[in-house]
């Protein structure tokens, strides 16, 4: 037993525990009046990913894939989540996140750490069919929440079809096999009045 | 695109927003006014699950062992937080947590129920290497919460060190490799007073 390496695991493990305390913008779907927070929502992405990968364009590594979805927002343990409609805050997101990942991951030992970063590097490129399909959960999910909400985090930010399609549409973009449902989501949500159209 | 699957697929995966509302017995360590929810401690065993693997007695398939981390709790949407000292609760636990996965995994397609229905009994049952380890794993993120937050669930609730040995020795059985380490965490924390010997 390496005890210094267990350590770091063990410290890493404990610093990640902060993550239940970064909020998102997104109500949850079973209590409307409080926000996700990133571990949650890490967990119920890892649950897509188990649950929808049929629909990855290409054939992805389930393992990698699942992974993926629970490394993919621990940066943010230091880098807090960005609202993808703030464009200030999303002007310096890339490196308050590039430093986190290079902070936290490197509490753990040299081999660990690099896998990891390499996995979170890989997410953010959003190139393999891994990182495709994760990225495109990652956009369906606020979704389906805003949906069962019946809009209420798009009408309280003044958020507009207009303004969500170009969001949405990276899982267009990621995964064709779940664009169909997701612009039927989103006509329905404008045809009910949960997204106004301008 | 089989319309009627993917439809299942979404209502399991709203469905299972709710484990963000069950709580469970345990403090956060990065907020100790709150409790930890079910969900966000999904994430937190399977992040274990990905960096603690090297500890397993017996070789494990990752793959499985950290899908079975982020199900194992699933049935608590119906069956609630059974909380480890509570002998009456614990009465009629595998009755409430056996109907709870027959509604919840049912909602899916034959072959997801099936695959996750049988994941879950491995888990329950506790005898293939990834269940012993996974197991073992859910036993060891309590303690660590409860060091680092100065004991302050035992406290609360009267939990002493002869309560609390039974319950922390099923690592020792489980996975020998983290034993030590747990059982020099249980000795701190009754040299620093978080955990009254009787």
């Amino acid at each position: 037993m390496n005890e210094d390496r267990l350590s770091k695991q063990i410290e890493f493990l404990v610093e990640i525990d902060k993550l239940k305390t970064v909020f998102r913008n997104v109500f949850l779907v079973a209590d409307p009046n409080r926000r996700e927070n990133s571990a949650e929502h890490s967990w119920h992405t890892a649950m897509m990913a188990l649950i929808l990968e049929e629909y990855a364009q290409n054939q992805v590594d389930s393992s990698r894939l699942v992974k993926m979805m629970l490394i993919h927002d621990v940066i943010e343990v230091d880098a807090g989540d960005t609202n993808i409609y703030d464009k200030q805050a999303s002007m310096d997101k890339a490196k308050r996140e590039q430093r986190g990942a290079e902070r936290i991951f490197s509490l753990l030992a040299h081999d660990q750490r690099q896998e990891l970063f390499e996995l979170w590097e890989e997410y953010e490129k959003g190139i393999t069919p891994e990182a495709k399909f994760a990225r495109a959960l990652d956009r369906l999910i606020p979704l389906i929440h805003n949906y069962y909400t019946q809009g209420k985090r798009w009408k309280e930010d003044g958020i507009t079809y207009e303004m969500a399609l170009p969001v949405y549409q990276k899982i267009q973009e990621n995964c064709p096999a779940l664009w169909e449902f997701a612009l039927s989501m989103i006509n329905e949500c404008v045809s009910k009045g949960y997204l106004p159209e301008h």
